[in-house]
């Protein structure tokens, strides 16, 4: 039998018992383990110092040095998100519908967990913890195939956390960290129909596309974000630029950060010089269409390419469009279905693009990079899904269940 | 450019015209399907009558020729379902979740359609109209890819509603049937990412597994339905005898059937004589463990192979269990996750097989054949979905739809 199709069959056995712990079990697991990493900090973090020795030994750039590297202070929100998601609402168990029909049946549709959710994902260590978090909360057990940068760091953590949640009383395979970084056992992993019940990769570009290409369980896709800002003709141009320096600079490495301006071509020559500068100052290379260019001198020409880019880095494409319409039309062909926002005062503009732009999250003045469970007011996210089916946008604790219908009869017949 | 390619192009272009449509446009143009469909039903019949004779030159079994075909009052119940459809409630625009953050930004949660659906069915060409209604009324666009038995019906339908949809003033790629029959049609439309946002396969285990097993579009499994019936201890003997007849021979095509019969030790000497004969008086098989072979003369000795197998047929596998736990875990292990059902009189008993068992429905004292839209009062389904992301159970015209968040703003930027 292969090491990961063990994995499942033991995931699976754990989430059995774990469907049966209930709530307060589950919530004083999550607590046990927030205690657990702040008292092995030390360990964890010398476990850590070896993932960051032999990255700066590869070469690895500073940029995800500083996303693998943690500290005492991350150590500690972590712990902290694990107790926010132990005081959330138990979200399985709730009667979400129901109806007696004419023949006496009762049926009820009830949340229950999904069962087994694999995690793919890649440098980062604190995934391992908060998606252990969220997956548990919902009562479903965990399988996490984190990258091999980072190995070190979610060994330590992982086996932190299970240790915590079986002295706590459930069981310790309710999270498995496949130390196994080779790509054939991600491979393994994405075909584990009728032990995997849900995979979500969490990762770059690359990654989500394998997953898509290769994966027979079920995916929720998450976080590839080509956003893009529209400033409309009638759009405040102050207000156009904030939004755009702050979607775009604030935080450079994130799905929800702008990576694409468009802007109405009658506004354009007024507008495009004080957002160009303001973007300037902060160090973002504009790449623009020929307007653009004849408005920016230090704009470089975009190619085709540009408009289908994830930057992630401080680098912005610019396109002047004729109208909304085109905009709408450029923003179906090279979105990605993420975050898309328009900055307009035209009532008739506003409405119009937030019915017709097709995303997660569609936004009238004001910054792409709201899209986030925190921001919307839901805690802790497992990532952003950009597909339409089960849950689109920010994906919490409550969008880890599914549902059944339990149907209570007198010997009711057909 | 391929021809799969072509009908993905032209279908999503539908669709966003579609989306804009209203849901009053997409009521009148199904009512006017729904008369076309009658006014055409001579010729309708014509070209079924085609396939029949195809089908019986090719020694089809009666069975099958009987779902292949079409007469004027099955053609009339297609129109009804139409109306049926027009008439349900508008699934698109409803807000479904509002809130306003504390920094102003106004956050609305609102249904939108998934886009472009794709089925794959097998041979009853009333799923044509069936399927195209239900994705239309939620403001999806439909791909259809019918089996070859059916093709010369499947076409005339499809026109038949195509005509009717662009004279009532919707896109007519607003449904297009895929005439290419071959494996490669079928293959192709399961990886058009980019254009096909949801595939839901319709049909037997086989097109289900090479859908899951080949298909890189988001799917949504239907219909395998190994459904067990337990019988506790505590059961009332009659009562067990009447459900069982019903599920397993009311209709013994369908996936609510059931397959499989698990019966407590300590009452299958005294029940299993009395729901043995009830079964053999139906005609039906009955394969047997060595206990139930001791106590059923006329039982015939089950295989391993028995309790994976869904029949579909008039043959049912029964086993004898020691407990409910034993009975829960071989539905674990041989269920698809359809429809599950207890029959007993205890509390306890039935407590726990509601909160243990994972299907789509779990009944107590009722017959399994009760999933189904119409039944639990859904309307119309697509399919009854097995698998836990999206939705689970009856597949209906509300579960046709995705949702997007909305956010309006004043200029916040984080």
């Amino acid at each position: 039998m292969s090491d990961i199709l063990n994995i499942g069959i033991r995931s699976k056995q754990a989430q059995q018992i774990l469907a049966s712990a209930g709530g307060a079990a589950v919530e004083n697991a999550l607590n046990a383990a927030a205690a657990a990493l702040e008292r092995n900090a030390n360990y964890i973090l010398e476990e850590n110092a070896k993932d960051i020795r032999e990255a700066s030994d590869s070469g690895m750039s500073d940029a995800m040095i500083d996303r693998l590297t943690l500290t005492q202070s991350r150590i500690s929100s972590m712990a902290d998100g694990l107790r926010k998601v132990a005081a959330d609402e138990n979200p399985v168990g709730k009667v979400i519908w129901g109806e007696t029909r004419p023949n006496g049946l009762k049926i009820e549709k009830v949340t229950v967990p999904i069962g087994v959710i694999a995690v793919i994902f890649e440098a980062r260590p604190n995934v391992t913890s908060d998606a252990a978090a969220i997956c548990l909360k919902a009562g479903n057990s965990v399988i996490l195939r984190g990258g091999k940068e980072a190995i070190n760091s979610n060994k330590a953590v992982a086996e932190t956390m299970r240790c915590a949640i079986g002295s706590a009383g459930l069981p310790e395979d309710c999270i498995i960290l496949i130390e196994n970084t080779s790509r054939q056992s991600a491979a393994e992993l994405m075909r584990l129909n009728g032990y995997v019940d849900l995979l979500i990769p969490r990762g770059g570009a690359g990654l989500i596309r394998s997953v898509v290409e290769n994966a027979t369980v079920p995916v929720i896709e998450t976080g590839v974000g080509n956003c893009h800002i529209y400033v409309d003709r009638d759009a405040q141009i102050k207000m156009a630029a904030d939004i755009t320096v702050n979607a775009k600079t604030s935080r450079v490495s994130v799905c929800n950060a702008c990576e694409s301006l468009l802007i109405h071509r009658d506004i354009a020559q007024k507008a495009l010089p004080e957002i160009g500068e303001r973007l300037k100052e902060k160090g973002v290379e504009i790449r623009g269409d020929e307007n653009v260019c004849k408005i920016l001198p230090y704009a470089v020409p975009a190619s085709d390419e540009d408009w289908g880019t994830e930057y992630l880095d401080y680098i912005i494409s610019v396109k002047t469009v004729a109208d909304i319409d085109e905009a709408i039309a450029h923003i179906a062909r090279y979105g990605t279905g993420h975050s898309e926002a328009i900055i307009t005062d035209s009532y008739a503009a506003a409405e119009k693009f937030k019915q017709r732009v097709d995303a997660a999250a569609v936004y009238v003045n004001a910054s792409t990079r709201f899209t986030d469970g925190g921001e919307f007011g839901f805690g802790a996210e497992i990532g952003i899904s950009t597909q339409k089916l089960h849950a689109r946008g920010p994906l919490g604790v409550e969008h880890m269940v599914s549902s059944k219908y339990v149907i209570s009869g007198s010997g009711q017949i057909r």
